[in-house]
């Protein structure tokens, strides 16, 4: 068995597993544009054309040559012939000569001889075919002009960027309709504890409903990734290493519900060494709660153990084995939080990262956290609050009034 | 048609749509808590059961009477009996006596007689029968007690709560394996443009790829909402019209994609009016980019004209559509957001929003939003950008180095 309470900080314990030679890193594979939302990019991508491709007006209005702008004021307008209404999609049959104009559409294409386009607000019709111009117009005014959003060979998107609503328009605008991502990672749960019924069991005397598989594999999903959930594992060293072994083939990781800590009763470090080398990198990671948690890797694959108490669980996935599975995809997300101002003192111990699960409220409309206290083994302290701040191990606590900044437990 | 450029400020355009008496809420339904992840709890949930249902350990070591610890210490240990080691799952065999203790583990169940648990680590095991003890505890000391998690009747979850990794673990544990969760909304999305191709066609003179479509309907999915897209209609009110009634059938919203604006060429507005009452609430907002939308409501169902620029729309969807599909739900989300500091100063106007995409750099562990200018209709501001800022209508800019709230697009 590893030596436990050697711990580390959360930092070094996720550098430890990422910076392993056989930390793995996600296969990738090529999908359709149109599904890669959330995905995560692979390859940086260059734009394979000059967009847009054709001069286009910004505005609905007139194409104009600006000359025939200046000097023009509501005091003194000039008049311009209209020669065509250039129609959404179709290239202008005509060249511009000075004098002239034509009727165009936002989007429409400029026409030859044009630079400009005059907005309809600041012209007047005066019959079929003359208006009035009452403004001067610079050249280029409410043009979008031929590779303005990207040039050839441009950079559009880099690898390890999560693939939003607007990437998708973008890639989809160059014409790029496949994309090749990071695959999603299957990964396995693998709850153990004697006294686990599944939840749709009636209560038995000394018998608790397994959550965590759900609570885990729901943060999985959050994670963009996919889960496999294996049935109960009994308190038996030899069941849990057949079991724990079948997982093996069938994941790319797997993840160890209870059993992480250091009582006889607690076998998972002891399955983990007997899946691959090099085993376990860290067993014990000095935040509160959650200190009993296992990281390995076993023949390349990530093998990780955490502690049954689903608090704790929520609280590691979240702040460890997240960024763990955003570096096997090159991605590093934005931090993201909330602002806010802490109702009440909170005590800490020096020389460990505590994660406090808070209440927001919004009162003359500034907004506090409350701390939701209670034992740490309850998962209602996780339900009744909106999300946590983490004290760093330099501090012994944070003031009432001090500002804090909330983060989620899912992003 | 509706007078244009009427604007009103983003709020008050929300408000006009949800405090309408037409403004339609969701339908419900139940549905498997297993697979409630992210859905919105539509019925306040409380406790039918009390949990934990039995006193139950916290910690590996010994169930003891605190009395027998009473004034113990390293130097003065006291001495106890080992009469059982309480499986885990399994109720105690035995009621403790004075001078007697059990073996039990983290999650056991506390046997009658015991009042505390010592810790593995403040106990020497002497022999098979007995174990020296060596630090006083008070009672209750590491018992988590029946009823501590929840008491029949405690609220657990909120209506209009966003089911979270942690609810649905509480919710199991509870033995609540149903919910009544807000049904998805099917939201159609329709395009306009006699310019536009599907984006796998080759570049034409004068033509682009249609990006709406697939921008809007991911921004749809991101909301938790399902999507229904409609092939490109033609700059023609009467194909508009019939495609729009069907689609009127079929969804619950309609988002129409480009024609709200006020050209002879916009026939969104009219197409709206003619689907039902009171039809056309809200057209254009003070905000830039997307001052030409329209929200509306026929025969209780959300009709939604967004800027055929793409920027605009993103924006329009986040900030407007958004938070009008969360009053659906009666859901109201945490505003998070990165604080980040301003690297340029950014003019504005004042009277209304100004939406501002930024790239956010870390530099020296600070955290700078540079804005990325660029046309509003070129959707690589928005992809070139982490977030983007909110500029108040009280304001003229914004300055170098001023603190500001870098949102997400997609939360």
């Amino acid at each position: 068995m590893t030596e436990f309470f050697n711990v580390l900080t959360p930092n070094d314990a996720i550098l430890k597993i990422t910076s392993n030679k056989s930390f793995p890193k996600s296969k990738t594979e090529i999908i359709d544009t149109f599904s890669a939302h959330n995905r995560i990019n692979a390859k940086n991508i260059y734009s394979p054309t000059e967009l847009p491709h054709f001069n286009r007006s910004s505005m609905d209005g007139y194409a104009i040559k600006s000359n025939d702008a200046r000097g023009v004021s509501d005091s003194s307008p000039n008049y311009l012939e209209v020669i065509e209404e250039i129609k959404m999609g179709y290239v202008p049959n005509q060249t511009l000569k000075d004098g002239q104009c034509a009727r165009i559409f936002t989007g429409g294409m400029i026409p030859n001889g044009a630079d400009s386009v005059i907005m309809e607000e600041d012209t007047e019709i005066l019959n079929e075919n003359f208006i009035e111009i009452k403004k001067s117009l610079s050249v280029g005014e409410n043009i979008i002009f031929k590779g303005e959003e990207s040039k050839v060979n441009n950079k559009i998107l880099n690898k390890g960027h999560k693939i939003r609503a607007q990437d998708i328009g973008s890639l989809l605008e160059s014409g790029i309709t496949k994309l090749l991502v990071h695959s999603k990672l299957n990964i396995g749960v693998l709850s153990s504890g004697d006294e686990l019924i599944h939840p749709k069991e009636e209560l038995q005397p000394a018998k608790i409903r397994d959550i965590n598989t759900y609570t885990i594999s729901n943060l999985i999903k959050s994670s963009g990734n996919e889960v496999t959930n294996y049935p109960i594992m009994p308190d038996n060293y030899e069941s849990q290493l057949k079991i724990a072994k079948k997982a093996f083939q069938e994941c790319d990781i797997l993840i160890f519900s209870a059993g992480s800590s250091i009582s006889y009763r607690d076998t998972t470090a002891k399955v983990i060494e007997n899946l691959g080398k090099p085993g376990i990198l860290v067993h014990g990671i000095s935040v509160k709660p959650g200190k009993p948690t296992i990281l390995g890797i076993c023949d390349k694959k990530l093998i990780l153990g955490l502690p049954g108490n689903p608090v704790s669980a929520t609280m590691i996935f979240t702040n460890i084995v997240n960024p763990i599975l955003n570096s096997m995809y090159n991605f590093t997300p934005i931090n993201t939080y909330t602002e806010c101002i802490l109702s009440e003192n909170i005590s800490s111990h020096t020389g460990r990262v505590d994660y406090v699960p808070v209440k927001i409220t919004n009162k003359d409309d500034k907004l506090y956290a409350k701390p939701v206290f209670g034992k740490s083994n309850l998962i209602n302290t996780l339900v009744f609050s909106d999300g946590y701040i983490s004290i760093p191990p330099a501090k012994r606590g944070l003031y009432k009034n001090s500002k804090v900044k909330v983060k989620k437990y899912e992003q």
